[in-house]
Order: structure tokens, then sequence, then C-alpha cells
């Protein structure tokens, strides 16, 4: 493939800037009629690249493209999941050149999207063509491209269920994870699930002067941040009721394997400009992130935000809060734990709102399957390293959901790098990356 | 005066309503223009009143108005002081009618400054044009009517040091406050004073995928929570180090006299739809607002607060806190306590900045002067009842300078009620408080 995609490499790039122009935000209704011209235009790359068919799917919400080439119904099938829809780009300020304008700086292209997902979905589209044109498929395979996994998937469960016998396949291949490093090539063997909800919290029933109520009435700001402070005792452990009740402890010898990839804690503070890290006693960095619940405040907002000062006593305050989840904490039960227990320590004086926002379940991939040896010999003869398992902190909702209405396992074969920056400003994707991954997957579908 | 009001009407309120129609919003530099144009309104309405002379004097920021009418140099002189500029709307969508349009609904007028100062100082412009109209004007009075008053008149003290002899007069007379209630008229002997400050809580030096580093990376939201949860104990009392320092006990007997003032808890927790007040141990109601210090947030913002939900791990998060003051606490040293306070409870993995605002100090008057029994006598006899003293919890910091400034006491005679949510949207003013106020005022004079 290598050679392939030096022969290509200019068209490669000029399709997936194409794509990466079309701002699908999911997340604002804005932005509807984009959604529709970025599955349009999957479809057509899917063709292009050799499918037998690809067509737009409506659901109840934004589209989802699926695309095939059945080369024959008795041979292994690969479903390969992607999703189109990007992250808002706020604060839009702070970026160095248009989020949906891609420009190549430093051996990377900057846009949003250019990794997470449209420009490691795109390397899947890109092997397979590979594949289809040099007469080297031996496997059918389908494609499935959301546009809603930014915003927890809300339709494309149902819609799985319904086109249950359309999916079937062997395996779900994903890339929308990253590795360690481009020295450190890592798979990730499983993903964290997640719970978001946002709650409100109303004092008084209107603005109040501070000067004439301050001292007296309880301020909700000051309520909710009494309630947030209180979510995590000092062991950084989450206070919710019931939170760990279903988290399984790993064995000292599962932690030993996964403590086996690299880690540098001077290098991850530094990348991050802190001084010190933080969180649940008793577990390390990669831990906390990798096998590990936690609790975020994702957003927070209430009163007076403007220039200068405004002296108010406002009647609202609100905010995001998220947690991360293991395999087998489930997440609706979380959200509902949550949401007791968030209004359950309410003081008096105020009441309290908790609206929750999407979820899912996080799960694990066995090291022992065939379609992991298959991606790890790949990457390992690409990166000229074997890849070593890891465990992601993110999310993909509806992976979980996948793997029990297909009842298969995705496999996630991330090829982004810490760096990208996804979900910030000047998200990004090394050109070596995105190349890399091309011919990892081509070389997938040799041992696979 | 009663008759006078009665004939002039129409001309009264068409003149007011011309002043409340320029968005002279002093925190916001957009309105720079409108703040010049409301002092020149104001400049003609004292020159038609009667002034003798009423100029516009530049300041570092917005500009003074000055007027005066000099009877005779020998007799008493009132100094009036109100201030023209007026809070920001937002938010601006629970606005019935707009802010800047005023309209006149169930014997109020709605608009922002209806009350808060506009409506307020223009009972003294049309007090003295009556009383000089009808050669009743026994006295010398001089008005100040400044532009920075909400954004805590940066300029004034200094401006007021260099016309020391200009403003020279026997006692300020201001009227920007409120009394109790139509039926319990009452005039404010004290005001708390303010200390204002902007704090930014900086974790990682970008956003970042919650997903990924939650649970490892302290996030400056739930860090920011923490330490403002921390600023108020389980007693209601601000745990600053030294906070408390200068706070003056009142003694029984003074607290025995300020609980004359009639107060219905039921009424008041029904006026917010709240089911419980809350604050200082050990203080009432009135107390917590009128003799005691506080601590509010007025707004706090950070990470993703638009539509739907993002999974981010912000770099920053910000607060804006007041404090109120009482009298003997000096805001600016409250000030660097706090700063110093809040530094040094911030957890390892962020970086905290304390931004000063404005500031400014509380201010008691004695209730034996002669402009507090002439303005008791002058409100009694309008009302029907003698008035009674009270505490107001807000700040007019700059009347505690004028007092040091000009070595005379402010004597705060408001006929604003709690009704006409000033600083909030759909600010009022009634038209029977502001006829009443201007009779109240003319036979202040009468009795001074």
């Amino acid at each position: 493939m290598k050679d392939y995609i030096q022969e290509h490499k200019e068209r490669f790039l000029s399709e997936l800037f194409e794509l990466l122009r079309i701002p699908s935000i999911s997340s604002s209704s804005e932005h509807k009629q984009d959604m529709y011209r970025c599955a349009e235009k999957l479809v057509q790359l899917l063709k292009e690249a050799g499918a037998d068919r690809a067509d737009v799917y409506e659901t109840t919400g934004h589209p989802v493209v699926f695309g095939e080439k059945i080369i024959d119904p008795s041979k292994p099938t690969v479903l390969v999941y992607g999703h189109y829809d990007v992250q808002p780009v706020d604060p839009i300020e702070l970026w160095k050149s248009a989020p949906f304008e891609p420009e190549i700086r430093d051996g990377a292209i900057y846009a949003r999207g250019a990794n997470d997902d449209k420009g490691q979905l795109f390397m899947h589209i890109k092997a397979f063509e590979f594949l289809c044109r040099t007469g080297a498929l031996k496997h059918n395979v389908k494609f499935i491209f959301e546009g809603e996994e930014e915003i927890g998937s809300p339709s494309l469960a149902k819609w799985a269920r319904e086109h249950k016998d359309m999916l079937k396949a062997d395996d779900i291949l994903v890339s929308d994870t990253t590795m360690i490093d481009e020295k450190v090539p890592s798979i990730n063997c499983g993903m964290r699930g997640l719970a978001y909800l946002e709650v409100e919290v109303t004092g008084p029933n209107k603005d109040l002067h501070s000067g004439h109520y301050g001292g007296a009435v309880v301020n909700p700001i000051n309520a909710l941040c009494d309630m947030i402070s209180s979510l995590i005792d000092e062991k950084g452990r989450i206070t919710v009721k019931g939170f760990y009740d279903d988290v399984v402890e790993l064995s000292a010898e599962d932690r030993a394997m996964l403590a086996k990839a690299p880690f540098d804690i001077e290098e991850y503070k530094h990348f991050l400009d802190i001084d010190d890290v933080n969180g649940e006693e008793g577990y390390s960095t990669p831990e906390r992130t990798g096998i590990r619940p936690c609790l975020d405040v994702n957003g927070i907002w209430g009163g007076f935000t403007g220039e200068g000062a405004k002296t108010v006593l406002p009647s609202k305050a609100h905010a995001k809060i998220s947690m991360r989840l293991v395999p087998n904490q489930n997440c609706d039960r979380i959200a509902e734990l949550f949401a007791e227990h968030f209004k359950s320590i309410a003081p008096k004086g105020v009441r309290v709102k908790v609206i929750p926002h999407h979820g899912g379940n996080g799960f694990l991939t066995p090291i022992s399957s065939n379609v992991y040896k298959a991606a790890a010999r790949a990457i390992g003869e690409v990166y000229g390293i074997e890849p070593v398992p890891n465990r992601g902190g993110g999310s993909i909702p509806i992976l979980a959901d996948l793997q029990q209405i297909l009842e298969i396992n995705p496999l996630l074969m991330g090829f982004g790098l810490e760096r990208d920056t996804i979900h910030s400003p000047n998200e990004s994707y090394l050109l070596s990356q995105l190349f890399k991954g091309m011919e990892s997957i081509a070389l997938f579908y040799k041992y696979y």
C-alpha cells in the first residue's frame, strides 16, 4: 500500500480536505444541512473506492451512511464503524487557522475533525480502495458512519436494531482512539462508559441586588459550588451513593500487564503545564484514566459573566457534569443514582433540577481474539514494534450497544496521538499517522 | 408641592422618560457617548429648574454633572448626590418591555434606571424646581451627579478632592436606597461597604478531552467549586483569614433598636419564592443584611455552556466574588486578605489569579443630626407615619469617601421599594413613590 499512497497522496488529501470543510457539528441544530452534505460526500467516496453500494439512511436524528462490498457471503465480514460528526469549535478565538479550512503545518493537518473522526475513518476508505483496485480484497467489508457520536449516538442503537441483518458481521473495526506514541504503538482493549447530566439550581425567583439580600438568602452559585465540591471526597472518590457498587476491581496481574505500557509522568505534566496530577488515591495516572471511573464538571455558568462588575445575587446557576464509567457500571443506573444523590444534597432555600444528557456503557475486548492478533501483527509490521494493549479513558457509548445488538466485539485500532488535541482548538492529525494508519489497515486485512 | 405636581405631572414624566431612554450603562465601554448625552440632559434639567449654573465636568472616567444655586453664602448648604449611570440589562430576554423604552404599567414606570438612580435623583431636581419657582428656597443647594456609581465610582473621589471648595456643604442628601414599605417608611442610617474581585483558576494549559484525562488531572471548575465552597463555613461565617478582625459587634441595645423595624419572614420568603432563608448563625435576616458582612459569588463561568453536551475538561474557570462589609472594615484591606487567602487554598495542579474590581467602605449616619430630624419630619408628614431608622445592606462606596473628603455626613433618604427589583430585569418605580418622594424632599427643605 506504501507505493499506492505515494502515487495517490495529492488526491487523498484533496478528498479528505473536502470532507473536513463541511462543518458537521452534530450538537448544533443550525448544522442540520451540513450533516446531509457530509453523509452524501461519504457515499460518493465509498462508491468511488469500490463499494457495491452505499446509501444515506434516515434516522430519528442525523443520517447514517451504510455501504458494503460483498465478495462472497461465505467469507468473513468486517464491519467498519466511524463517525462524521465533529465537536463544536468554541473557544473559536484560540484556533490558529479556521477550524473548517484545513491547513498543513509541520507535517500535520489542522482542522476540526482532522483526527476525530473524519481523518481516521478516511484511512479505512482508502485502505479499502487500495484492496479493491489491486484485487487484494479477500473479505466482505461493511461501513457504517454515523453523525451523532459526539452527542451520544441517540439514534444509532435503534437504527442498528432495525437493520441488524444488514449489519451482520464477524468483527467491528474502529479507528477513533489514540495510540500511546508513534514509537509506542498500542491497541485499545477497553473503553470507559459515560453518564452526562445537566443540573440547574434555583434560589430566589429573580435576580437580586447582592447588597440588599446578600448574607440572608441562599446564593444558588454558592450552593452549586458546595454541592459539586461534596461530590468528590478527599481521597478522590465519588460520593454518589452506590456509585462503586458495580465497579470490578482489577487483579494485581491485570494491573501489572497494563502497567507495561510506558508512561512518563514528567512528560505528561510538562505537556499539560501542570505542577501536579491528581485523582483517586491508590491508583497510577494511567489507571485513573483507564480502569477507574471519575467525575468532571464540563461546564458551569450563572450570574453576571460580562465585562466589569455587577452586584447580583442570581436566581439560577447551572452545570454540566459527567462521569466516566468502567465496564460493568450501567450508565442509566449511574445517571439515576446521581440525580437522586444530587437532589438529596441540595440545601434548604434552593430547588434542583437534574436533566440527563446522553450516556453509554464501557466495554472490554479480549486480547486473545483473532481480530486483535491481526491488528497487532499489522501495526507491528508498519511501526517496526509490537503494539501494547491499552485501556482508553474516553467513551464511544455506541460501541457497547453495537457489541450487544450485533453480538460481536469491536476492535479499537486508533491512530490518533495525544498531541492532536481533539475536542480542543487546533485539532490536528499527523500526515505520518494518516498514512501509516492506511498501511496498517490494509495489512490487517492480509492477516485477518 | 402636591398641587404643583398635579399641574406639571405630564411634563415631569416626559422629562424623566427622556432621561430613561438614554442607555447610560457605565460598565460597558460602548456606551461612552450615552454617558455624555445623559450628563448634558441633566445640565439642561438643572438649569431649567432654576440653577445658577450647571456644567459637565470631565474626570478620568465618565463625566460628573455639577450644578448649584447660591441664594446667600451665609445660609446652610445642602449637597444632593445622585448617579445617572445604570446597571447592565442582562438577561435581556426576561424584560417584559424594552429596558430603555420606559412604559407605565399598573401605576409604575418600568425601565432600567426607573428607580436606581435616575428616578430618584429626578425627584430632587423637581423639588428644587418647585422651591425656586415658588420663591420658597431658603438654602443654598448644590447637585453632584456621577456616572460611575454602578462600577464603584473609580474617578469621583479624586475629582471631589480636586473640587473640595466647590462642593463645600453642610449636609449630603442622597436618594438611592429603599424604604421598608410604603406603609412603613424608613430612613437608612448606615450602609455596607463592598470588596469585589474576579478570580481565574487555570488547570491544564488547554481544553482537554474529559475521557482521556478525566480522573487524573485537576479540573479547574471542580477546583474552583472546592475553593468557593470553603470560603463560608457551616455557621455561615467567612473563612478568609482576618476577615472579622475589624468588624464592630453591635450592642444589645443597638440591635434592639434596629429590630423595631417591622419584618415579616413569611412575606419575605414568599416574595422570593424560597422555602428557607440562610446566613450567619446567631443573627436575624435584617441583621444579616444590615449589620453583618457577607460573601456572594456574583457570577461563575467555565467550560462548555452551550446547547447539548461537550465532554471537555476545560483549561480555565472564572468567578466574580464580592463581599459586603460593615463600617470599620476597610475594603482595600479585605480585598488583600481575600486575594492572599484565595491563593493559599488553591490545590496543587492549578494556578490562581485574583483581580480586584472596585470597593468601598461602609458608613453610619447619626440619628441625632438635624438633617436626619428634618427628613424624618418631612417623610412623617407625607406618609402619615413616623419613619423608622434602618440599616441598608447595599453599598454606595463613594458616600464613605465623600463623607471623609468633605467632612460631612450623607443622609440616605431613599424612596425605592423592594418590589422595584433594581439591578434585575423589569426594574420599576411606583409613580406614587416618585411623587411622594418629591413632596418629602420639598418639605425636607422646609424643616431643615
